[in-house]
């Protein structure tokens, strides 16, 4: 009762222009041009890896596409040095003993190629100590190793994909604020058994690594997550410039890597063939934002600004459909609906699509850093008075559902407001609890109003976020109709509001480590 | 309660041994070699398409494991004449323009090799009628084709495990009497406009396919069924010696095939690289099955036979583990487990692998013919008097939830005993209905008391069923445990009854087409 009187009162407070919300529904989900912004930033560029040239195709169709839409200032903005590009240029693999079997499996991003096509037994390696490598000296080169494992593929008792239940969004929107900086982190104990362990291991994995690439290994087989021919793909080496060289290494569906792991362990002989081309970018290591702007028309309102973004680079093993070609699409559509409705904001409003988002966020956080201040030592520019909201969206193709506070609760009745003509598409529910994982962090982390939408989760978790399976055929146009609409409606409404978005407590620097 | 009162009367009439099935208990689940046989069946031998070596490998591997075990007259049976074995020897295709990306995809069966690594343009073929093809006349020679369509994939909001739940099974057991020879089929007008259609777009598609065959098209994109990496695998031409020729086919899956189609109807230029080489055998042409035996002991009823079966044959894009490897070693495991027990059964035990079900139950088929009559004239052998029943197994990992009586309800009461045991084990149902598909078909055709088991569905129709994810890792080894107890259990059952099982009255020979 308390909470829908607080809501119900926020509402009287703020006031929503419903012409104009109609104007914008009225566009963004009857005219919309989401999809095909979609099928150019995933079909037509393919995959994005932070400084490949996928991304480099992606930013600058964007740059293009958002100045034919009439936006201004359209660009790539340095944010700072990033690394090597990288990309995959011949990805084949088979068994060829006891039989032929084309495997399916992705080299894992910034790994060498194997030397051309390569033909070897596979060799399972067990190794504990730096010791027991020395049964394996002289007797690696050329050859496939693989390593045991006591994974078993599970299958899900769940479907793939799932919505927010009521029950669910009730509880979030029941949430109590979250302690400042989110949650607080599991401490582990330095000198527990459980981490030297952990520890011993990961240097013990180092050093095998080291070991292979010493005696020539022409390829490393891992284990990739996933089942029913999904993989999900990870990083195998380092994307700096200055990176320790590896062996070529194969990201390989569970399916197949445990095939052939039982072959081999019942003594059954085992050879794959393997023809991995891989190419590295070193011309130009800096990373970039594309950044593009609708100029803000009131006098003393259009140096505050309004910044709306997601992550454009993805991972390679497809196309980021979900992973988040689906966020920049529905960011870009709602720039677009903004200018198609012929809307003159008050404030600036400014889309940022950000790169290496997932090698730490570091394209929003350079932008952060350039633009709004130093986390460290907590040292401000101008700009970070300026900044009025940023908003964020990067949790796949689902429909906004709400919006996360980030512990921000005097932001709660506005959103609720905002949110409240969006009820017949499924949003609505407000809470101040926190979600991580993005770039909307980078703001808050500095102090500044950034926040994520609630979205429905579908099968982000299941099958798309950073699987060989994000393809455009993962979106869904309802749902990404719904959010460029709502994002669009936001900016509206941030733009027109007399004041800026209330801000939360400024963080302390974090302590000197 | 008339079910109850039935199911209590009849099990009062059969007497189980409750010894015996405790020791067939403790042998088939707490000493199974039912995985180990699974793993040869699937991993070691490969892919078992008819006549393919794959085929070969586990039937000769069978054989030997079924003499090894202490089974007499093990051998491979000659069942007719079936066609050209086929198998992948390099399977390899990826976009090349307007980016480097593998595609998951599979040669249909019985489809012939691309010219070596053939490297070409998509091109998008549209053709109703046959003078549509004019305008592609000596313009595709070494092209890869694709063809139109509106499938979307979508997403399954179920999960892709089941089990049956108690509400189904109730349902099951509810059933009627079904009319003999299962269901009536659908009855098509062929005269409706639809049939017409139909007719026309078949006769269409191969027009188009032997234009594109003369044209020296370098290959054809089909999409597979299937989404998230799990294709579905047909054949794309006969296996019969004399079949005609076909141009290179690859089913592709819908991910890949879709993102192709969608860049090409955009406008966007597409080239692919292949380079699949497939082989044919001809050397035999003849179907084999695996038989073998553990013989009758009583001097009366030795020469009664009670046979137990499933398919060994698979598709080719896996191993064929649900599908067939799952029936094929719960049976081995069967006949192990009554060995291993030193049953001297009073009847003839006799176990059949069967070969080209898959085309049409073609080994069980031929099987039938060669031992127990002819279906078109009902003109019957003495074998048919000798023949007790026949179990089959055939649909996938999940356990056995009860028996389909294939409305020989005599049988019924006589079988509800024999699950009774089972009951802690999930097993207990006994439906008067029909269940079609496979091999227990060619018996029942003829009259002969031939069974198949309920199982639980598991993935078998969402993942496994003739898909590239057919693996050894779908197997549940509880559940393949669970049936193969069960089954050693039927025939103990079986072997020991006073009487045979009851018939259903023979069926009229079916009229002359």
């Amino acid at each position: 009762m308390a909470a829908a009187g607080l809501a119900g009162s926020a509402m009287a407070q703020e006031v929503v222009d419903q012409a104009a919300v109609a104007k914008i529904r009225e566009e963004g989900l009857n005219h919309s041009k989401v999809m095909e912004t979609a099928f150019y930033l995933t079909d037509v560029a393919g995959p994005r890896l932070s400084n490949s040239p996928g991304l480099k195709r992606a930013q600058d169709w964007a740059v293009k596409q958002l100045t034919s839409w009439g936006m201004v200032n359209a660009k790539l903005e340095p944010w700072g040095k990033f690394g090597k590009g990288w990309e995959v240029q011949k990805n084949y693999a088979a068994i060829t003993v006891p039989y032929y079997h084309a495997i399916i499996a992705i080299p894992k991003a910034w790994t060498p190629s194997t030397n051309g096509l390569i033909k070897g037994e596979v060799v399972l390696v067990k190794a504990d100590t730096t010791t027991d490598l020395d049964k394996y000296k002289g007797k690696l080169a050329g050859k496939i190793v693989i390593f045991d494992t006591q994974a078993k593929l599970q299958r899900s008792k769940n479907p793939d994909l799932s919505r927010y239940t009521d029950e669910e969004l009730a509880k979030m929107e029941a949430a109590t604020l979250a302690p400042a900086g989110g949650a607080p982190r599991r401490q582990f104990d330095a000198n527990s058994p459980q981490f030297a362990a952990m520890r011993r291991a990961r240097a013990m994995r180092a050093t095998i690594n080291e070991f292979l690439l010493n005696e020539k290994v022409g390829l490393i087989l891992a284990q990739g997550r996933g089942t029913d021919g999904t993989t999900f793909t990870t990083n195998g080496a380092s994307y700096a410039d200055t990176a320790k060289a590896v062996a070529p290494e194969l990201e390989t569906s569970g399916e197949d890597y445990l095939r052939i792991l039982r072959l081999v362990k019942a003594g059954q002989k085992v050879e794959l063939e393997a023809d991995i081309k891989t190419e590295f970018f070193n011309k130009d290591l800096q990373g970039y934002n594309v950044i593009a702007e609708i100029p803000g028309t009131d006098k003393k309102l259009k140096d505050q600004v309004i910044m709306i973004g997601g992550h454009l680079d993805s991972w390679h093993g497809a196309t980021g459909a979900t992973d988040n070609a689906a966020g920049s699409a529905v960011m870009m559509e709602a720039m677009r609906i903004l200018k198609a409705i012929n809307y003159k904001p008050k404030r600036t409003i400014r889309i940022a699509l950000w790169s290496s988002e997932e090698q730490g966020l570091f394209g929003s956080r350079g932008y952060v850093a350039q633009h709004f201040g130093d986390r460290a030592t907590m040292a401000l520019k101008p700009e970070h008075a300026k900044l009025d909201a940023y908003y964020n969206l990067d949790n796949g193709t689902g429909k906004i559902r709400g919006i996360y506070l980030q512990g921000d609760s005097a932001a709660g009745p506005i959103f609720k407001a905002w949110l409240a003509p969006f009820k017949d598409l499924g949003a609505g529910s407000v809470t101040v609890g926190n979600t991580g994982g993005t770039d909307h962090q980078s703001y808050d982390a500095l102090g500044l109003p950034g926040f994520q939408f609630i979205q429905d989760g579908m099968d982000y978790n299941t099958r798309t976020h950073h699987s060989n399976q994000d393809t455009y055929d993962r979106l869904s146009e309802e749902d990404l109709k719904q959010a460029a609409t709502i994002v669009a409606s936001f900016v509206y409404n941030t733009s027109e509001r007399k004041e800026m978005i209330p801000r939360k407590t400024l963080p302390t620097p974090p302590p000197a480590r």
